[in-house]
């Protein structure tokens, strides 16, 4: 594929690249020191794969006389042409998002420290009763529960970026149309090997619900209705199901006043981030 | 770069691929349906970007025919040279790890509903205490505290596939060479746009030492010792700022017996998974 054509531009762009030195990877890669001794780049306009594939080469030559550690290296979906070629040059994968690809090349001979990508995927199923001591339960569309007519809590995940409280409030209304708000967390079981592989959270949450008229999501869940929670509990699948039941049972006691979980307060770091903690406030 | 050359081999891709029908798609991009009416791809051997691009947009013509939902593609790291086609084909980054990248194509017209990537980084904090009111602390040889001569608990970050409680036991032990058991987590933070604008979950754990010690990590660890709690605890450093007081005062609590957490037990799912649940076992 015409690789004595490619070659000529190769050697061409190597010289410019050796011509204008610092310059030409300052202006095309831009590349900042990151706090743990690495670099971090991101490719900020178009260019053939064999002019990158130069300046890359050029980069990577003075970072390891720098003796630089991790080198990153951030490449937009528009520049997916460019991936091929930074491979190439040694790097792998770290994370990705829809619109971006970041790879990482590790220079040290020391073993490599970089931070892993994120770890869990995190999920919520929310615990509604009425004053009626009736549960808000769905029966999903599609699923492992499909079909066997088992009531189950809503459940959803969290998004990046929003909080567990929130997540569950919001699902609660895109599933079932009701308002609800957040009261506790009550439990939470952590879980390996889920989606891609990756580790699984999942936050029981109890929301004391504000309004009472369910309108369906009708593109998700097949049913919902408000359950009386001695037939939500007594049903057979939740009965058989070591986890399932011992969730019901923390329901349970929870209806009965004699279960604390987690609440939550906002509060600042030490960094001025604003987190949430969930913490036992009632002992 | 020799696009008439490359147009050949492509119509010549595409006539092998029109020929063989779903043969050569079933052979070289082995795909399979998952439970969500979509399309899971796996390029398990070499091959030319033409031909690649040429059998992606068969394969692609075929399961819109088939209205088929999201179309995942999964190339590994030393098949980089097939990504850009792939982009170029419509399919956008899902996730990565060092050595494989997910693709996804949603073909409906109607909302994605496609599974988002993980989406959380996952911590630990270890609240060790030994029978003479003495906590076990660290100074750290990198990272926002480094010389500022604070006192803070061991912490560290749960690998993908561990336990928390796991996690909170090794990282004491690497950090300071002390063997301890898990007894609870007592809280967790929630906070977004940490590393990579992930969202992180820090969970607070108490720990029993089971040996007294101290070994230092030489590599990331400045010092250790046991300090007496109080002396912890009225720290400047942590006074000051609230979320840190916060948990400081959650384990004076705990310490007191005026605290209960959330202790853990291994639970099968409906799914046949052997999970942990964490719950308040003591209400």
């Amino acid at each position: 594929m015409g690789s004595e054509a490619d070659e000529v531009v190769l050697s061409a762009e190597l010289s410019v690249v050796e011509e204008n030195g610092a310059e030409a990877i300052m202006a095309l890669l831009r590349p900042k020191e990151d706090m743990f001794g690495g670099v971090v780049m991101e490719v900020g306009e178009a260019m053939e794969p064999v002019a990158f594939a130069a300046l890359l080469k050029a980069a990577m030559r003075r970072f390891r006389q720098q003796e630089k550690n991790g080198i990153w290296l951030k490449l937009a979906l528009t520049f997916s042409s460019l991936v091929d070629a930074a491979v190439k040059e040694g790097f792998k994968y770290h994370h990705a998002e829809p619109d971006y690809l970041m790879l990482v090349c590790w220079l040290p001979s020391r073993p490599c420290t970089l931070p892993a990508n994120a770890s869990h995927r995190v999920g919520i199923g929310a615990f509604v009763m009425n004053n009626q001591r009736e549960v808000l339960v769905v029966q999903e569309k599609l699923g492992p529960l499909r079909g066997l007519n088992v009531w189950k809590f809503p459940t959803g995940a969290v998004d990046e970026g929003e909080d567990i409280a929130s997540a569950a409030v919001r699902e609660v209304k895109e599933e079932t149309g009701i308002n609800a708000e957040f009261v506790e967390v009550l439990a939470f079981r952590q879980g390996h090997k889920y989606f891609f592989g990756k580790s699984d959270l999942f936050f029981i949450c109890m929301l004391k619900p504000l309004s009472f008229d369910i309108k369906l999501q009708e593109s998700e869940i097949e049913a919902a209705k408000w359950l009386p929670i001695m037939e939500f509990v007594n049903q057979p699948f939740v009965q058989k199901h070591e986890q399932d039941k011992l969730i019901a049972d923390i329901c349970l006691k929870k209806m009965e006043g004699q279960y604390s979980g987690l609440s939550s307060i906002r509060v600042k770091s030490s960094t001025d981030r604003i987190n949430t903690l969930f913490f036992n406030e009632r002992t």
